[in-house]
């Protein structure tokens, strides 16, 4: 005999909440329920995601706790500064996935320079595959769900913290779906077909201080992470390269394997390969290898991940499934969909 | 208790039988024996399909009989001319389902004139939303997957052919990974990105007989195709824009929801919407909209397939599935992987 | 000694406002004026054409006429139902260059039926390619810049109207930069990239009565037109499938030879040869090519053009050598940016 | 009265010869003579080079002395190998601009270590942009023309490295044609679109030590490099994000302001715009723009340049117009073709 969760997704006009229903459809133990969203409320849901046929006489509702309350698990797909005030509306007994930015970091300080306003307060952080992380998401009834950028920088680098200086540089290439439905010039497809841009460049991107809070976690001091996110013309994924300076010959390669030799999702490449964004995408898994420019004792990791699956709305699902006690793996795979 | 279906794959180098290989690992029924290739034998199956983690260390082997051999199904995903000798020495306990054009068209004639060499003779043909169809591929032990473009343009057009004059005209753009990988000039990256292109204009390709046999045999009388497929910058999906003459004011739309309202994977979108292949990426969906130009009394139907999916890999799932007599949809999904 | 041109260009900030200034950068004879916006007035041309290095200290001014007076030259890039008001003010010494679609229908009833509002005149239309219309174009005071899927569609099958039927079938692969910047999810590059899909399907679309016009002029009777456009997952150009049905066995390759065999921007190419939309990129050129389906007895011309080039901007500086008596192809190329 | 410079270019039937001739095709003082080739001599040119119909009826002949002996300016785009033996036979009239790596390092060591075999010497190298580099190309013969990432990473960290640490972080992102024509699967459009990939990763990259020969020349001590490439889903483009520990709160902007105030083709963006790929494609310019991390005292300066042109075939047109006291910008532009 099967539990069934009823879910409900508020933000599901936007790619994030369209990713959470992709899979949530394919979630063998997932019932769908209240699907809502803001100026797109009385919409059919298939103007908005035309790839959701089995939804496709569904209408979108009002976000408000009335029509969130009644579901296991609430999903939310909003902009930052409104999943405190939902999430207390609907009380203990339902389990809160935000995708949003609002409870990710745990210092008031950077909420407050980063994001402006009052933090909101932390949750358990969504990245099981951090050392500690796993435990606290165990009947967690609230989860704040990685940025997308942390998620691929931070696995990226954790497994090296012992064995590096303390700043670490990522580029990271991306695609536009990271940037959500905005309606900017920027993100017409005549604007970024053929071209790559850079954005949030010299630290001001909000990701960097997540990247930092979890790499500095793991290592137990202050890592610095200078941060460039790089705009390139594909709808999906994100392509990290990672690098910092050794401290010693360690033995890269082995730290790597201990560290995620376990995990479902995180797969070290064999040598001679290296990721790509679509052999993930659509897929929960992460694809990483690692180099060592022996010139300059340099670590180089080069991480692949969807951004809107593993790096957002796969990652809200394996929580649950942590948060519920189902398999952690339920409706989630490690196949992307290539070519 | 569940029948557990072991098949094998020939050809699983290349992007059928990649994608052969996504679905089934999703298939609730099966487990994935022999995989085998031709110049790549002896490859790790990753460096050819770098997005099937779980069969990260899976190595290909020859195609050969003795290899192919012991399997439920053997899917063929070959050059055409390799099927039926290869078929012949399985024999008739396996399931074998090709994804080639060998056993596609029912006329010798038409096998000569468009391919060359001896026609092998015909399988049972696996579209089964064709009427008439599903009913031959229950139980059987051979299946001719259709080409691509045939499916998109038969199942656009199928349900019009008693409404339209005998001649139809079918324009398809379809993304690269149809044309397989072959290492041409012309399917290079720097060459297709930003650029469209026809190819076989002038009713040169080869998928022109076999729409017309498909349209010819439901109307039960000759409809000449005008074909011509265009190359567009995306990695998979046909869009096919198809018209015809109509003969007189019959409720177009009507004949449409008549014939698909009960196909789990053919959908006639709402009044208003429209297809787009990204809305159908990765699953066996067809989505369909119709139009009737009024100053020429004209049907133009719009479909969308992803070709390696429905359009390929997706339909011999199908097809394996009503041969064994499993549900028809195990394995499969409509919903597309988007944006 | 060298004339030079001062020309003003209204609707700086869009895309065929940009493609007007990279072209007339290039021309030996124009100094360029002023440069006009709506909503964008004020801002830094940069902004909005950042490909546009040497006019990077320029400010956007106000649509005015009082901007645009004292210029020999102004082009109209503005949506249609503006450019009379202005030509009125502007006296009849200065040409003007409408690349919007005010002055292109030459019937009323037609303009009334697909733009709606009253019909303000026909202007010499910009296609000198089209018989007799090169005539009319020199010396001309005011000129209507043709519509990127007319200019194509007419130029593939003008040389053919004596030898075809009176029905033409027209499918054209459209980049997304013929829709403007306007800010629309569709547009989105994560919606675009990887996608394709139709609109104004079934006659829907407003260039139909303009290729109806063309066609019908040239051939004098009416030709009838089955549009159907298609957007593909690339910024510029359009690839235009037509066919129609041959009346006889004429030899078609010669007419279209002979029709162009003196223009300098529309070349049909080598047989054996296709056209490609990046083989234009950028370029004043269309490249054709022509085949008999022999089964079919039906004439599919394949024809490539940049739809913000020859498609619009091309065409409107092409025409302003017409007007000014400047040589017909200052400024403009034959060479495409590919790959 | 003016001169007219005869060239010939070998290797016209790749990506670098097909730039080098759309560029000398709009050249006021060039005549294009012998195309040659490797295997596709006796091939058409438009079978290569379908964008260059005004040479529609050129063939490719062999690339052999004889048959480049008599032209002015002879440019080699040919694999590295090759160009001193064909140097050496046209003898020291003729001015030879090779776009391939034989010429470019200094160091035979390094030579060796990076490519193999023995060092053919250097030539003059084609950064006229550089400290020094622009009076040894005046009246040149030889011309040795930069690696692409070496073009843009050089222009964009040269300014910086009296100011900085002597340790640089690239990650450049690049379109695939910077890879030529070579018939690899990884290549393949289905394979590149919606995909990004790195590749040379952890130094490996034989850009890096021309990268870090500019640098120590320009500063005056060894800089070291680490330098990944990363493969994107567009055809032209590169764009670098370059950064640096900043030795002190020196005025970092002021720096490149000064160094590029005069150079027609690198232009320091205003403050609040960003270099994008599109902005520069097709055209010579390099659009740069500088930010600091104010947390980590860092310098990051983001570089856009088209690799085929300024990256490679407007370097070789630069550098012939100093090699024969024609004005530098001729037959060049800063206007890149967008969107």
């Amino acid at each position: 005999m099967r539990m069934t969760v009823r879910i409900a997704v508020a933000g599901a006009s936007g790619y994030a909440g369209g990713e959470l229903l992709r899979l949530l459809l394919g979630h063998p133990d997932v019932e769908i329920g209240a699907l809502t969203a803001h100026s797109s409320a009385g919409d059919l849901l298939l103007k908005h995601q035309p790839h959701l046929l089995p939804l496709a006489d569904r209408r979108l509702q009002d976000t408000t706790a009335e029509v969130l309350r009644g579901h296991d698990v609430v999903f939310l797909a909003l902009p930052h500064g409104h999943s405190a005030a939902i999430a207390e509306q609907l009380g203990d007994d339902v389990v809160v996935v935000d995708c949003g930015a609002d409870h990710r970091l745990t210092s008031a300080d950077d909420w407050t320079r980063w994001y402006g306003g009052e933090h909101a307060g932390s949750w358990p952080y969504g990245l099981p595959e951090l050392p500690g992380q796993r435990d606290a998401l165990v009947g967690a009834r609230r989860v704040a769900v990685p940025g997308c950028y942390p998620t691929v920088s931070s696995l990226a680098l954790a497994p090296a913290v012992g064995l590096i200086e303390d700043e670490v540089v990522v580029v990271a290439v991306s695609g536009t779906s990271g940037a959500g439905k905005s309606l900017k010039p920027n993100l017409l497809g005549s604007e970024v077909m053929g071209s790559a841009s850079a954005y949030g460049v010299g630290g001001a991107h909000r990701h960097t201080p997540e990247i930092s809070q979890n790499l500095s976690a793991v290592a137990g001091r202050r890592i610095a992470v200078s941060f460039t996110p790089v705009l390139a013309p594909m709808s999906r994924g994100i392509l990290a390269t990672c690098s910092a300076q050794l401290k010693d010959g360690a033995d890269v390669r082995e730290a790597y394997e201990k560290a995620y030799a376990d995990e479902p999702f995180v797969h070290l490449l064999p040598e001679g390969f290296w990721p790509t964004t679509n052999a993930v995408l659509g897929s929960n898994a992460v694809q990483l290898q690692v180099a060592v420019d022996a010139d300059l004792n340099r670590l180089v990791v080069v991480a692949a991940v969807d951004n809107l699956a593993k790096g957002t709305a796969g990652a809200a699902v394996q929580c649950m499934n942590l948060a519920l006690g189902l398999p952690e793996t339920s409706g989630l795979s490690t196949v992307g969909v290539a070519p």
